[in-house]
């Protein structure tokens, strides 16, 4: 079997040199006048996925989950995990050390408030930190006499002796027949709505905005086809993007030069703080308001524009919902991606229930063999995350990710694999819950549940103005009338050949920004029995105008995006009603349809066979 | 026919004295060293219904509405009311002197940014404001220059020379057989509370939360059987009641002594503020942290603990919650209030069936005749708010209320009555809408979806941790599906011989605090086409713990508690589901059980027949 090109399996964690690092980062600190450390598990953009350079706390802690945060302090140093990585957590860090502390039972900023010695001068890398999530530690330094210190330098830069360079990736156009609207007509609506909102300037750190406004894209980091880079937008006039000008592929370059002013940071590639600290410093001293996202800038820039007499005006980034209403020609790329993917998924579907009878796959065989139908499925950029792969009580865990160590077999009950592809043309995200030889009833019966829920959302018709929170109940309701539930949210916002997760959009108890036409969202209800299954099935969804016979007010519904064979087998048919049945059996077809043309011989007859009406 | 005893059908608006009362207005402003006035609709404890001695804007204005602002300047003054005010604001005033602005178009603080002249002195009374409710003035008097001055006194005092009596109402015991639960323990639950939220001490500015804490019950305002009154509450020791002890029945005066201190303030009966303020510059002096309720207590009181050096908490009363989870013995007195309505409401309903078709009868006459039939049930305190009597195109109109002048004939169609009975056990509110001779399909099919959407409400199972903003889709989803839907919330919670509007709990998109057992809320989804027809279908009901076979969590649901028939008339019978019958032919069956008890005659034919099944 061919190897994984995108995913790995192994984790770089070396729970075995922490101490040592440890002693040497208190030495750091202490020449910096300082006896401990706030580490969040960030970079200076507040990305969800992090380039090894930057990743500080596995480094330090051996922890390499997704989330996490440390505080180093003289004499100990502790691990605050949530309640997926608390197994984990133990598993990779270094007990004598660092203790594992469940966020659940205490936060960073309470154990500060009880750990700390009163005078103690605690440190902190105000480009680590958004003003938001300093604020929390400030009360609570304040309520135990600590002094929290803004560190000058990355104290990691003199102990980290074989850190990784920091990405470099080559930077290209991403077309207009895929953004489908231009940067500078994006530049423009911006501008046009910044002097709404009466903003002089806006700085753009959060990494995917950049790329969205400027048409371009990259690969500084796994699984997101981005340039990681801040951008600085004036009301008026040309905007400033930070980036070593020789990573530009020449068209590229030569776009920009007629809208976009680009400054090459003096230590490339460097993320340019510098550079944009000047610059904020020249708007600020006229007395400008300038817009900083209050999710991802960091503090850092805050004290710029406040010690240069600006004004820092923390709220929400307008790109992130211009980003999130998809065009017309991002949709259309979405609707062709997708069709690409459904012949990868579909062909694994039927590999999978050829090889899993014979009792020897395992999870990382089968994100292999994904991973190469997707290639083979034609213009695979990366996947957009790690799948996650899991058999038996692994799917239980909502995050579970495939490592060497817990590697199962997939043996008879339900197989869950969520996973999704980079296309220049869109981006996909699918889950799927397979059958593996006998199940019991209490899985299918969860399976209906769950996908009655699943066909709720995608039935659901809403007046303008609805948000994503008025709307994830109708994916609970089946499972609340059976004593159940899931613990996540039923979707989330998709982004265009971009990142996986994307905001504002949601469909969850927190998504209260009304839903509008073109935004892409996931659709994924699930349940999860503890130490023996997993269940969840998701598809990808556009919000679309609904017109309606006799109706009076503007409506919205969902079309479905993701065309990929639902498991009749787990499917309790008594369970549905009329309207449930009729919209599988009208899935099934347009999945036959759209990717039944993909496929030859064997696995088009598998298609046939799992689209049948029920 | 007799007479109504609570319901009133005149309006007291005196638009033709509003050039006078205006010009005296500004001369005591004048006097005060101010041009101009912020006048809300309100009084010390931001009542929802206000004596007619605290209704400064009705007597100034002529407006009658309940909701509603001023602004007066020098030489001009402006009234702001909300979409359901335009016609009856502009109807009600004199345009020479008073401008109506609809809420929807301009914002009080935006027209005082723009009408207000720099410099100006505008002044407020802080005992008519809450903290929150004067900032958004702050802002904009900053932004135009203009000087907000508090008043020491009330200008209306000096030129209001009619002005009505305050209330001074006698306060009575609500004994433990109603209340469930002694002021003792009640005063002891909130100070544990208080203990674990490291207050030092309470206001409580929110009248019902007085009342239900002390267990008493007065008549200061129309249709809420209250004692207008502060208290404050220590977290240890006795709590202090501000009122004139001499209006205590001799039993309950004797029962407080026990475990209250009465301050009678000085200018009887008074509202207590100065004894109030008093009280709170002495805790206030050793640095108290004093918790001000941020939706009802007067900004007035701020000023006194920030004054006196003391920390005035903007925050939640906790007795809001207490107060709003039902006790066995409060629930078990609303089965019984119920019982006794709906006997009352049946026999209107027959009454209605048999007289309308006559076509003589008005809106008026429903509300007399119900609120008779409501007196017959036997221990009607009062209605618990002015019946909404509405036929044909009235019922359009969600929050009409029938007057003299817009008084209609019931004729052929649909006629909505909502209306609602202050009982001792218990405070009621129902909503029925019904066929008058002859109806249409749009009609038959719009109730079908209300119903639809009640029926969904009343059949919902729920998580702990669910918030009625979980819920409130379901109410609406089947409008929906029809591009239609209702612009109020789908339920509001509901006090125990208190107010028929309670917070925290409702369904709502903004209910975001989490249902709990005992909460009693309204359920009512409602649709209106406006020039045409209303329909709205209302019971009320009580979360209620539901266990599950096989489930996982802990669930709720609804008890219903309200019981009259629903119009079988007006059910397009082919549009409910199985499970919709069901529970329709259920609910029939249990009101027949309930409520023909106390019918005989033709009343009891009448209700067999309605509650037959569908």
């Amino acid at each position: 079997m061919p190897k994984a090109q995108f995913q790995t399996f192994s984790t770089r964690s070396r729970p075995d040199l922490s101490a040592a690092r440890l002693k040497s980062l208190r030495s750091a600190l202490q020449a910096l006048g300082a006896e401990g450390l706030l580490l969040p598990r960030a970079d200076i953009f507040q990305g969800e996925y992090l380039p090894p350079s930057e990743d500080r706390l596995a480094w330090l802690t051996g922890f390499t989950g997704s989330a996490g945060f440390a505080i180093v302090l003289k004499d100990r140093a502790a691990l605050f995990v949530d309640g997926r990585y608390t197994v984990q957590g133990k598993a990779e860090t270094d007990p004598a050390v660092v203790s594992v502390v469940p966020l659940a039972e205490t936060s960073p900023e309470d154990w500060l408030r009880r750990e700390g010695k009163p005078g103690a001068r605690i440190a902190y890398d105000p480009a680590l930190f958004t003003a938001r999530g300093l604020k929390r530690f400030e009360s609570a330094a304040a309520d135990a006499a600590l002094a929290l210190v803004a560190l000058k330098s990355d104290p990691f830069d003199p102990i980290w002796e074989d850190r990784p360079a920091a990405p470099a990736s080559d930077i290209v156009d991403h077309a207009e027949i895929h953004a489908g609207e231009s940067a500078e007509a994006k530049i423009r609506r911006l501008q046009e709505k910044m002097a709404e909102l009466k903003l002089d300037s806006l700085v753009v750190s959060e990494c995917p905005s950049v790329n969205w406004l400027f048409n371009f894209r990259a690969g500084d980091v796994p699984h997101l086809p981005i340039l990681r880079a801040f951008a600085l937008v004036p009301r008026e006039g040309k905007p400033v993007l930070f980036v070593d000008a020789k990573r530009l592929a020449p068209d590229l370059a030569r776009r920009l030069a007629r809208s976009v002013e680009i400054v090459t940071p003096a230590t490339a590639p460097g993320d340019g703080r510098a550079e944009l600290s000047s610059r904020l410093r020249q708007v600020a001293a006229s007395g400008a308001r300038i817009r900083l996202d209050e999710e991802s800038a960091p503090v850092l820039l805050t004290g710029v524009i406040e010690e240069a007499g600006g004004r820092a005006d923390a709220g929400t980034d307008p790109i992130a919902l211009m980003k999130a209403v998809k065009n017309d020609v991002e949709i259309e790329g979405s609707r062709k991606a997708h069709s690409r993917d459904g012949v990868a998924v579909t062909r694994f579907l039927n590999w999978l229930d050829t090889q899993a009878p014979k009792g020897q796959l395992t999870e990382i065989d089968a994100v292999i063999a994904l991973e190469n139908f997707r290639k083979e499925a034609g213009d695979l950029a990366d996947i957009s995350f790690p799948s996650i792969s899991a058999a038996g009580p692994n799917a239980a865990l909502p995050h579970y990710r495939v490592t060497e160590a817990s590697n199962r077999k997939i043996t008879q009950g339900l197989f869950l694999i969520d996973s999704g592809a980079q296309f220049r043309d869109g981006t996909t995200d699918i889950t799927r819950t397979i059958a593996i030889g006998k199940t019991t009833k209490a899985m299918r019966e969860a399976f209906t549940r769950v996908l009655k829920g699943m066909i709720a959302i995608s039935l659901a018709v809403f007046p303008k103005g609805t948000s994503g929170a008025q709307l994830d109940s109708f994916a609970r309701q089946f499972l609340w009338q059976a004593g159940q539930d899931f613990d996540h949210g039923t979707g989330h916002g998709v982004g265009s050949f971009l990142s996986v997760h994307e905001g504002p959009q949601r469909i969850s108890k927190l998504g209260t920004t009304p839903l509008q036409p073109g935004m892409m969202l996931s659709n994924e209800p699930g349940y999860y029995r503890e130490g023996h299954f997993g269940i969840r099935i998701e598809n990808l969804v556009v919000v679309e105008k609904r017109v309606i016979k006799g109706g009076e007010r503007e409506m919205y519904g969902f079309e479905t995006l993701t065309f990929a064979p639902i498991d009749r087998r787990l499917i309790v048919k008594s369970m549905l009603t009329k309207d449930e049945r009729n919209w599988l059996d009208a899935y099934h077809a347009e999945t036959l349809k759209r990717i039944g043309k993909g496929l030859k011989g064997a696995d088009l007859a598998f298609l046939e066979a799992a689209c049948a009406p029920l």
